[in-house]
């Protein structure tokens, strides 16, 4: 039995594929936080080249990708379709689960296939040098090769309890050539007045952010990048599916259920939009955004306007959030502590063309622990919510007594996350639940920012 | 322009190759250490299962393998090779740059080859647990996955100063299902002995391999594994330039240079044998084996009959050795810090059909981070030594203004050696040079052990 199917060179998408041009309700706009007024393509041009925020606005159902990004995404595209065999078999299920498997990458996860092309553009506008934030540091990574590849600079702050506490992916930034900063730094008034209040601050996501903004702001030759939740991020990542739309045909199946996890959003997106565009069109299809049950936007929060940052730096974006002072608990899947979900998404679930889960950590890692035994990857701790999801569906159909094809994003692999999964075997891992009002108290203070 | 070649999963060899049948010089027979006779497959039969016992002794041109063993090779298998165009271009070379990536199995590294049959064949004979021994944790990560897969229990004896300063690789053998202990341990005399010297004794290969081959000689439902230099493992080893034949006909090229590190020797025969039949049958061929300086018995041993272990327990090998109780300088290549080199590749360096190189670490060191800034996989410490030779032959080409094929083992991905990357970008690394009496000294104490 075939488990692996590939793809020549020849055959990476030419297009990247823009799900706005086919949704039956268009994202709303985003606004500026004063004047709560649409924002211009003018607003981020401090931030962002021109091409990428044209990409940010448009509604072209495809977007050509450049020769020169197609050359370097071979330098690890076409990735896997890859067929669960040994897993199917553990389960005892009639299922088909078929998994794309994007952990082949230069970081080890889908993050370089946004990484390049936003690399490439800023070059083409003869940026020298990227900023950008990281947490667990897979963006970081990505961004930091992708510079590379097209010979700018990066600089990446990255969040000081992960500096500290994840000291191998700043050594592969590193090897990638990329300057890292554990932020709070020095380097920026946001991060002095943090270390000034707070010298041993463990720093977070939306300093880092602020921090990497006000680089970019105050040079010239320096841009902003950022890894997901803005819709070029998501357009980018559309390749995934798109390869896999042609692997499964070459398996001569289309799948019931796509299944990938969702931290800002583009994982998601990436495979699941190509698939999207065919239930639009009237074809059956369960498409299933998966999330820690620690930050529970899209199953417990609410479609409002909010900052895409925890500072509110940024422009308003109208999407399922827990209000961006929200904190979720302290879980080992760092990609998916976003308090917010990508404008794109939110909107897919809002109109119910996509669903969600939430899933407590215990259930992801015993899935990716099973993962790992019989398909021989240990699957990154963000990857794991997707698998579990994959698990429940199989049980589901158990029940029901159907057979279903299921497709997932195995979006990354562990090797360098190792120690999440000794602090889950020494048993030091726990669920967590929050409570109704512990999930709704920082909503009620996005009222005031609403248009 | 195409850089990567792929096989299908039908295209996976059907027979592992055995060098022996083809060699001009067959190897001399292991001695048994007392009374100095060739060992004959009885004496063997206590650790090892008897199909292993006879393609160890087998000349055999070609090797059938089982049908369960391709299937589980499906997992990971075929491999890619990739053609390195963007370390041409950084180069400024005309020569063309191929290598066989086999960074994508379970470990991250070439060691399942051979791991997957192993337990295959241990299962077979209804042996319920294999024991082994670990350094740096490639060998008892693929061993775990192994055994996993063919539902037997693995035992891994881990030096103990890896078990402290690598437990990422304890976690994968966890993550594997494998029971991972500190060696020496209080499980067996070998280890209590160790113990009892030196409560504190950061252990040995060699004392690993001790408390293994103890736990399997005295109980008959265990066995002992052992991740290279038998001929066996050097067999298995063989899917991998039998895969790369074929996609360099793809490709349309014949090597003018193999080149692959050398620890034991697997490696370097895994990709160099099939390729060095047809320089046996007269074809134009280098095949470099690579060590590193701080380890030369390729360079600067002595070809003699030797022990396996540092310990003396195995039987008698003629080998290229600088002495069973040599220490190698500490580099983070751990993998290839051992004494001697397998008895065929030291028969076949013997006889001038392959040739030796020896690096030093910062050389290594700066090859691999070229490699990952260009090619986009950050290469282990262990690969970065046939990245380095493979500079030197470019460098070498363009002097002498001629335009070579050359191919090599990227063995495995680094992200589980990052702490390596780290102490180079910090100038913590060094180069060694031994002297001639230190590369002698222990030899010279082996006259009383040959025949």
């Amino acid at each position: 039995m075939e488990k692996k199917f590939l793809l020549t060179e020849k055959e990476i998408p030419t297009h990247w594929y823009n799900i706005v041009a086919d949704m039956p309700n268009k994202p709303l706009p985003p606004l500026h936080p004063a004047t709560k007024q649409p924002l211009g393509p003018d607003d981020l041009a401090p931030l962002f080249p021109m091409e990428l925020i044209m990409q940010e606005v448009s509604s072209d159902r495809y977007v050509e990708i450049p020769e020169e990004v197609r050359e370097a995404y071979k330098i690890w595209r076409p990735t896997p379709l890859i067929r669960a065999i040994n897993l199917e078999k553990t389960l005892g299920t009639d299922c088909h689960i078929y998994y794309k498997y994007e952990g082949t990458s230069p970081s080890g996860s889908h993050k370089p296939n946004t990484a390049i092309p936003q690399a490439y553009y800023n070059k083409k506008q003869g940026v020298k040098r990227i900023t950008t934030e990281t947490g667990a540091g897979q963006w970081g990574t990505a961004l930091s090769f992708a510079c590379k590849h097209f010979g700018l600079e990066c600089d990446v702050y990255m969040v000081r309890i992960s500096y500290d506490q994840k000291p191998y992916r700043k050594s592969l930034m590193n090897t990638f050539g990329a300057n890292v900063f554990p932020s709070p730094s020095e380097r920026t008034n946001a991060g002095r007045i943090a270390l000034g209040a707070d010298p041993n601050t463990p720093g977070s996501l939306g300093l880092a952010i602020s921090e990497a903004i006000e680089m970019a702001v105050g040079d010239e030759e320096t841009k902003y990048s950022l890894g997901s939740v803005l819709n070029h991020v998501l357009l980018h990542q559309t390749i995934i599916g798109q390869e896999a739309e042609k692997q499964m045909e070459q398996a001569g199946e289309f799948p019931d259920v796509v299944i990938a996890p969702l931290g800002g959003g583009s994982n998601f997106a990436g495979l699941s939009f190509p698939f999207l565009k065919h239930k639009i069109a009237g074809k059956s299809l369960r498409a299933i955004a998966v999330e820690p049950a620690s930050c529970p936007k899209l199953t417990r929060g609410k479609f409002m306007y909010d900052f895409g940052d925890a500072q509110g730096y940024t422009p308003l974006l109208p999407m399922y959030t827990l209000g961006h002072t929200f904190k979720p608990a302290a879980i080992h899947a760092g990609g998916l502590r976003y308090h917010g979900a990508s404008v794109i998404c939110s909107q897919l679930l809002k109109d119910g063309l996509i669903e969600a889960a939430a899933i407590q950590q215990l259930e992801c890692f015993e899935a990716g622990v099973l993962f790992a035994r019989t398909e021989g990857i240990v699957p990154a701790p963000e990857a794991n919510h997707g698998i579990a999801q994959v698990i429940r569906e199989v049980n589901r159909a158990k029940e029901e007594g159907v057979k279903k094809t299921i497709l997932f994003n195995l979006c990354g692999h562990g090797f360098v996350d190792m120690a999440a999964y000794d602090d889950y075997f020494a048993g030091k891992l726990v669920n967590h639940s929050f409570t109704d009002e512990e999930v709704t108290s920082e909503i009620a203070s996005l009222a005031a920012l609403q248009p």
